[in-house]
C-alpha cells in the first residue's frame, strides 16, 4: 500500500506550529523521505516514523526550508547506529555542504552514505516494487519534483482453473508474467483464462516548489495523488508569480488538467494561521482536494 | 538584570521532547544567543523569545547539536526583515559553512552579518553594560565556553548630601566614576561620603561541552551562576572521560571548587528520560544545583 505522511506543510519560516517541508512516502514497510526541513528528525520522533526503515532521501532543491534538517538527521542516524545503506539524491552542491559539516565534526558514520547528484530529469530508483523519477519544476533555483510509481504486481493465478487445465507448477512463474500455456497436444490455453490481472500500481507525485507550469502535466498525468504547493491564496497571485510559487487555484488547475484522482496542498505562507481559504479556493476548481496536515498519513 | 533562558538541554540526539543546546542570555532587554542546535528558531517561537533583540550569537564548537539551527535562524531573520547588525562568533570553518549555504540559496540578507572567528581565549564583546569572554574547554574538537559579566554600574549619588556639600551638577558624572571633589577652599570631599557604591555586576559562565578540567576554575571563579554539562550520571564516568564529557558529580565539583553561587546542569544523554539521578548526584556535592529546564528563565 502506497501512502504519504506529512511531517511539515509550511513554507520558509516556521509558524503556528507548522514546520518546513518534509514527508515520508511509504510502500510495503519501506520509507522514502522527501525533503528534510529543519526539525524533521524531531517531527519523526513525534509522529513515530520508523527511522531505521529509511533508505532513500530525496531533496528537491537547496532552499533551506527543504534541507536544513538533513545534516542533523544523518548525524543522528550515526549516533543511533543506523546500519542500512543510505542514498541521498539532490542537486549540487548538497554533497559538499553535508560532507563539510560531517568532516568538521569528525563524524564517523556506521553505515554507507551515497550521494547521487541530480542534474537532469529521469529515473532515480527502480526495484521490484517501486520506481522513482525526478522532473524539473519552475522555481527560483534548480528544483525537482519526484514521481513515485508502484510497480504493477504479477498476475494472480486462479488455482482451480490452472489445476483443471493440467498446467504444471513449473510454469506458474510464467503464467504470472502473462505467458500463454501450450499443452503437449498443441492446445494453447490463453493466459487470461487461468489468471487474474493485478490492479495497476498506484502513483504519487510530489511537485516541490514551483510556479504554475503546464509542462508539469506530463509528470502528474493521471496520478492517483499529487502534492502541489499553494504558498499563497489567489489574491496574492502576483506575489506568487514573482516568487516562483503557486496559488490554491493554480495548484487545483494543474490537478484538474492532469486528471489526477486526488490533490494534497501544502507549503503554506507563514502569514496565514487559518488554512480554510486555501482549501475553499482549491476545491472550487478541483473538488477532491485536501489540506496536507502534519502527522496525517494519506493513502494513495 | 542578567538572566538565562534555556531553549535546549539535551545532548546530541533529540529525545523526550528535549532539544539540542541553545540558550538566551538577557541583560536589560538585549538577547545574546549561546549555541543554536537544530530547531532553535522553533523553540524561540514556542517560548516567545524576542528574536529582533538578538544582536550576538556565540557558537561553542562545531558538533551539530550546537549549531545546526544557525543557518535556518539567519535565513529566517532575513525573511522576517531583521534590521539590526548580527555578530556571530564561533570556531573555523563556521563562516564557510554558513556562507556556502546562504550563497547556494541566493539569499540576500537585509541586515549586516559579521562573522568573528574564535581561535584563542579572550575578550569578544565589550560595551557599557556587558563584557563577554571566551575560554577553551576540554572537548573532542576545538571548543569554547563563554563568560558573561555585567559591568559594574556607576556609583549612585546621594543627592541630599551632594547639595549640602555644595557640589555643582557639572561634577556629578565624575562623582559617579568615584572621583573625590575638591572645593574652592581646597577641602577634599571624599567620594564615598556623598555616593553609594553600586552592587557588583553579576556574572554567568557557560562551560560548553567539556570533560572535567580544573583549568576551567580560573574562568568560573566565584561566578554568580554557571552552566556545566552533565551528559552522564556518575556510574558512566569512564564513558564520560572517553567521550570528553562530564558526569553530574564532576560538574558539581567544579562549581564547588570554583566557589560559584549557583549551578545549572544540562546536556543530558538521550538515554535518560528521568533527570532525578543527575540532580541528586550533583546536589550531593554542590547543593545549590538546578536541572536546566527548557522554557525556564533563571535569574543570575
Amino acid at each position: 500500500m502506497l501512502s504519504v505522511t506529512i511531517l511539515g506543510n509550511n513554507s520558509a519560516v516556521p509558524a503556528f506550529d507548522r514546520h518546513p517541508t518534509s514527508q515520508v512516502v511509504t510502500l510495503d514497510g519501506n520509507n522514502y523521505l522527501v525533503d528534510c526541513g529543519e526539525g524533521t528528525q524531531i517531527q519523526m520522533i513525534k509522529y513515530k516514523i520508523r527511522r531505521g526503515k529509511i533508505s532513500h532521501i530525496f531533496i528537491s532543491h537547496l532552499h533551506g526550508d527543504h534541507y536544513f534538517g538533513l545534516v542533523g538527521l544523518i548525524t543522528s542516524f550515526g549516533l543511533l547506529s543506523h546500519q542500512q545503506d543510505l542514498h541521498v539524491f539532490g542537486p549540487s552542491p548538497l554533497q559538499e555542504i553535508i560532507e563539510l559539516q560531517l568532516k568538521v565534526a569528525k563524524t564517523v558514520l556506521p553505515f554507507n552514505l551515497y550521494f547521487h547528484t541530480i542534474n537532469q530529469e529521469g529515473l532515480l530508483v527502480e526495484d521490484s516494487k517501486i520506481e522513482v523519477r525526478c522532473f524539473k519544476t519552475n522555481h527560483r533555483i534548480e528544483c525537482y519534483g519526484f514521481a513515485f510509481r508502484e510497480k504493477k504486481k504479477p498476475r494472480k493465478i486462479d488455482l482451480e482453473k490452472v489445476i483443471a487445465a493440467g498446467i504444471p507448477q513449473s510454469f506458474y512463474k510464467k503464467l504470472e508474467d502473462g505467458t500463454d500455456y501450450t499443452t503437449k497436444e498443441d492446445v494453447v490455453i490463453k493466459n487470461e483464462m487461468v489468471t487474474i490481472e493485478a490492479p495497476k500500481g498506484k502513483s504519487y507525485v510530489f511537485c516541490a516548489d514551483t510556479k504554475y507550469d503546464e509542462s508539469l502535466l506530463t509528470h502528474v498525468n493521471e496520478a492517483d495523488m499529487i502534492y502541489h504547493e499553494t504558498t499563497y491564496p489567489d489574491h496574492l497571485k502576483d506575489r506568487a508569480i514573482e516568487r516562483f510559487h503557486s496559488t490554491s487555484s493554480q495548484a487545483a488547475l494543474l490537478a484538474k488538467k492532469g486528471r489526477v484522482k486526488k490533490l494534497l496542498i501544502g507549503h503554506f505562507s507563514s502569514k496565514y494561521h487559518d488554512l480554510t481559504e486555501f482549501e475553499t479556493e482549491a476545491r472550487s476548481v478541483f473538488e477532491n482536494t485536501e489540506v496536507a496536515l502534519e502527522g496525517v498519513t494519506y493513502q494513495v
